[in-house]
């Protein structure tokens, strides 16, 4: 009897942030192909005798993301249950679209369960509604790391919302330029590191000096960048966090 | 002793899209205040003696907001563990940070835990990936229900990206004109009714269609609509939904 390959969305770091969903899925899984940003701690939930493979993977690798497509097929195809466990969201950033066409164009059953994205939840943690009634109509999520090694394309940023940037810090002088070009000098920004863990840190400013806060602070990824007037709210806001 | 108050998101209608963090505050609150589109099928997780409050409120109702900030910090100050449900993200379109900014300022402790958003969980459940690789490198989050009665701006959308709106149906001859203002006639538009439960319907079609498209399949709210090239990725990804 052929598996089945889950692809599951672990969420943006704290454990609990995993949906019921995806944490019964999790439990129940033969093999888990799980990436550098998954939480160790999840993974205690595997059953006795689970098959726990690490594919972290540094940025370009394109070739590992062909093994990876390899390997849950071929497991799967040995009858076994196979979740990859993926950091965030599959499907904000998380190249699940690509794992679950693979599987699928091989023949296989292949379900998708959502996480939370660290576009939203990183912020929440941190005090910052990505929307607010009277602030914000919309808010905007880019990557600053794309397939084909450009840079982000300045048509993907409205004049007006909230900007979530992921995966930014790497290009964070071209992405200040890009940047400057739809909003003012001024705009307030929030940097967060390890967002939703224990070891969170969050430093604001204002646009103008986004590499700098990066520099200054010694910012390390990942981190989670929100650009508008939302990051105003942190002051009322923060205090649960 | 004070109570305190948790603004917990409840994920997009399937009730096990819920996070582990979230089950486990309901499951120990003294008081849910939950909405119209939180599944009932989560209420059943609630400790016997549970107080459960529906507040499901139609749109425009100012005064409702008000009371249900004072029930809040009402019940809270009794000493309770106060959980207010609500459907999706609390921060995404949700007021939670009206909530929680009135439970702070009445001296008062609030927790928010985020939620899976309608804005990428339902896309998921009908085979639509708000980004891929190759196709949109980030994507933007607008509402059709403004604070204020306006339209959205379209200075919230951007040229290029998969655009996502929430509670857009209302006025969607409108949205349609404002769309067209940024992206072509031909742009690939879906759209999912009651996404992630059993109900969930999706239509797919074009811009220019959009209106129609409603009209005809006779689309009801809660309703999910992406507009992209993303959208052509479900014939290949639907069949896992």
């Amino acid at each position: 009897m052929m598996g089945k390959v889950y692809i599951v969305g672990a969420g943006p770091g704290d454990p609990e942030l995993i949906t019921v969903k995806g944490l019964k899925i999790l439990q129940k899984a033969d093999v888990v192909v799980y990436d550098r940003l998954v939480s160790k701690e999840l993974l205690n939930n595997c059953k006795d005798g689970a098959e726990l493979v690490y594919v972290g993977k540094e940025l370009g690798q394109a070739s590992l993301q062909e093994e990876i497509n390899k390997l849950l097929v071929n497991k799967a195809k040995e009858g076994k249950i196979v979740v990859r466990l993926k950091g965030g969201d599959p499907y904000v950033f998380g190249r699940g679209e690509e794992e679950c066409k693979y599987v699928i164009e091989n023949g296989l059953e292949c379900e998708v369960v959502p996480g939370i994205s660290s576009a939203t939840g990183v912020p929440i943690y941190a005090g910052i509604p990505v929307t607010t009634r009277w602030a914000s109509s919309g808010f905007t999520v880019i990557t600053g790391t794309r397939a084909d090694d450009k840079l982000i394309d300045e048509d993907y940023i409205p004049k007006k919302g909230t900007i979530v940037i992921l995966m930014g810090l790497h290009i964070i002088s071209e992405l200040k330029q890009i940047l400057l070009k739809k909003r003012g000098p001024e705009e307030p920004v929030a940097i967060i590191e390890n967002g939703t863990l224990p070891s969170q840190r969050v430093v604001t400013g204002r646009l103008k000096d986004i590499d700098l806060l990066v520099k200054e602070n010694d910012i390390k990824s990942p981190a989670v960048i929100v650009v508008g007037e939302v990051v105003k709210y942190r002051d009322i806001l923060w205090k649960y966090a």
